[in-house]
């Protein structure tokens, strides 16, 4: 059993603390937060950090800004200090004597389930027993886990704003137009399952398809007419133009 | 049986070709296009339109630019003349004497077979007979027909731009960084596929999250500083502003 504490109110320590709890490989010996949020469960929780337990790990699962102060407090913990973090590198943790990052590549929100056996996991560790130990916490919930360096795991991040948040935020856009024209943004669902769907068959770069792709310079037009909202104008002519400098096409 | 005649080389044509094939309720008498391919299968096919047959429904499968001269050589057939753009209104068609709108929206490849019958299809007609003929056309191959007047088609077209080809895009641009950083793609498939799940459950409003949304100006300033290519820099940017536009962050 890998004995875990759990350090964290955010959506992600609840992901986490579900899915350990359930585990039979892992046992989570506590909980701590500042928030006093007390996770619904009867596992031992703490808002003290001169109570925290002695633990085979600690994963801290707050706030970027949050990760320096609480790695500060497990200074002479014995056991491997983790944080979770996409973008802060290993090396904020170099004070704490065993160290590492377990990062889970997901979107975590408390009203969806997530199915962890489904989502990557990046591991990093200044040595190889630590490195082992965080690959067998990964593997006892992921099918998925990967070796992957603070650098990598910093352009993942990035990538990961673009795929899931700048794209979350189009459909945002999209369905708010929908809603002015009086069409049902159910319409679009199909559209943009089967635009994800192509990814497994065709790159991105192959699937590309649209008006700025083609160079169709009236489309383009007749879009920037319709749209009043200036922040959209100008999302709509940025990306419009990254796709027309893709392929070469002048707009 | 409705009698189509089926205009155009492109995407489009090719699987309504395929769609209408081999369906009981239609029958494709004729296809024409001027690029001289001849789609593969045993329909009568020509390049001239002198010799186009007499059909139910003419269905113009062409460049937005192409419609107004497809439309004029079809001037004096006493047949339904459709076509099949989301941005085109129905009125360039208005001096065929019965004329309409047939638009599944969807994105085609050649490459990549689609299973009509999850695709949106608007239809528009002048008058009611032709609704309910394109209403009956449409749901021959698709479960999911509707009315859609030539706004709200624009509108949806407009949307569709924003939530296929823009996050199409948005795949590539993070798909180059995985590779200019020596990560793996694939890692990112199982937070696209989410972010699109949760689409089902939460609206994309809510279910927003990542750096721009929390006002996290530290990470945004990370970030910035990480890309090195200027387009995607403004992308970014953009983006991110519209983000907090969104939500009331000042960044």
């Amino acid at each position: 059993m890998i004995k875990v504490i759990i350090i964290g109110a955010g959506n992600l320590a609840f992901h986490l603390l579900k899915t350990f709890e359930k585990n039979t490989e892992i046992e989570i010996i506590q909980t701590l937060n500042r928030s006093k949020k007390e996770h619904k469960s009867n596992i031992p929780f703490t808002t003290d950090y001169s109570k925290i337990k002695d633990a085979d790990i600690y994963i801290i699962a707050v706030s970027d800004d949050a990760i320096p102060d609480v790695s500060q407090k497990l200074i002479h913990k014995k056991g491997l200090v983790v944080h979770t973090s996409g973008s802060v590198p290993m090396a904020v943790l170099s004070k704490n004597h065993n160290h590492g990052v377990f990062y889970p590549l997901q979107t975590f929100s408390k009203e969806t389930e997530v199915d962890f056996s489904s989502v990557p996991i990046g591991v990093e560790a200044k040595n190889k027993t630590d490195l082992e130990l965080l690959k067998n916490l990964g593997n006892a919930v992921s099918k998925n886990v990967q070796e992957i360096s603070s650098k990598q795991r910093k352009s993942l991040h990035l990538s990961a704003v673009l795929v899931n948040n700048f794209t979350n935020h189009l459909y945002h856009l999209g369905k708010v137009m929908c809603k002015e024209n009086k069409v049902s943004f159910e319409l679009l669902k199909p559209l943009i399952s089967e635009t994800v769907k192509k990814l497994d068959t065709t790159s991105p770069f192959d699937a590309q398809t649209g008006p700025a792709k083609r160079g169709d310079k009236s489309t383009i037009k007749i879009h920037l007419n319709q749209i009043k909202d200036e922040n959209l104008k100008k999302i709509y002519t940025t990306l419009s133009q990254s796709i027309s400098n893709t392929y070469g096409e002048k707009l």
